[in-house]
């Protein structure tokens, strides 16, 4: 009885594909990292627990830095646009509550062991870097540009820089709390930090201050 | 002769004492901190490395948790008073400047170390924010504080956020290139960020603005 459902299930495991297998070794690797941090986890490790072979890894993935970047962008919330409204002040306090949602969910845990190994691994880093941390920067950037673009925000404001300034101060709390920003801080963040460096006090609608 | 040199040095280690007995343990500590994480660090490989016996380690701190945090904090510049100047804007580079070559020196590796692994140990994260980023926090809202007195800042601006926004962006980019940010981006920082969060356009010097 045990036996034949043992069989049952290797039986199922082996005919799992495509998307279905992806997902669990997503999975897998994420819990992997979650316990091991990144310098435990193997392509081994991950096999075992996803119930496949090495071989099914490294088909897809020719190293594990690929593997653990693929996993953590897959349990991110994509890149895409954000804004959904016309309000810099909104779409700033979106993309920031995305950022802490991140942090708080699924992603914390192996977040940490990928964040905590990456300041050694200077690959990692570059990886990491270019391929979550940066096009996030970008829609912040983007938000910052639309706004400035309809004349919500003054022209001369540093935006690149001023886009990363919120989600320092995100990844700040989460430093130093072990938990990212409520929603309350969120709106702190937004309107005692970032507003004031965009928008020029007594700017009028019509620009006449130029 | 080999034999002699050994035993005269070892006579030499038994004898030392006080501050230099620490400064070796503190060394050995930050050493075993860079190679090992502080998962890794053990109270006996600090006592191994540092050629002094558990005994001596625990007569002066009671876990290693205590160790490890003297001697970060025995690594880094006192957290005592940086304004030299009356200049908001000279102090911020000066208070960023510190924590900038810190995070570069001797604390980098060792200071890793901790980072890394605190974020899953919630004690050490608040030992290690209680003790090492609070006083540091502290002595630039103190700047911000004496500046505002002055009459030189607003006096509405949110101090304590915007006194944790300069190391915010230290760390950030320390975390994303693996190295703080040169003295170029640091006064980007002051300019583009913190300076314009604390004064008020067009405010004049006698305050007839309010």
């Amino acid at each position: 009885m045990a036996d034949s459902g043992t069989r049952d299930q290797t039986a199922a495991q082996s005919r799992r594909r495509g998307a279905v297998l992806e997902q669990a070794i997503y999975q897998a690797t994420l819990r992997e990292l979650a316990t091991l941090g990144y310098n435990g986890l193997t392509m081994e490790g991950v096999a075992r627990r996803a119930q496949t072979g090495k071989a099914a890894l490294y088909r897809r993935w020719p190293s594990k830095k690929d593997l653990v970047l693929d996993a953590l962008l897959h349990a991110l919330p994509e890149a895409r646009e954000i804004a959904a409204s016309d309000s810099a002040r909104d779409n700033l306090i979106a993309a920031l509550t995305i950022m802490s949602d991140a942090l708080a969910g699924e992603m914390a845990a192996p977040g940490l062991g990928v964040m905590l190994e990456m300041l050694r691994e200077p690959e990692l880093r570059q990886a990491f870097g270019s391929r979550i941390i940066e096009p996030r920067l970008r829609l912040v950037e983007a938000i910052l540009h639309r706004a400035a673009a309809r004349g919500e925000l003054r022209a001369d404001a540093e935006l690149p820089l001023i886009a990363r300034t919120g989600p320092a101060l995100v990844m700040q709390t989460f430093l130093l709390t072990g938990t990212p920003p409520a929603a309350a801080e969120l709106s702190r963040i937004v309107d005692a930090v970032l507003m004031p460096l965009l928008t020029e006090p007594g700017r009028s609608e019509d620009g006449s201050q130029d």
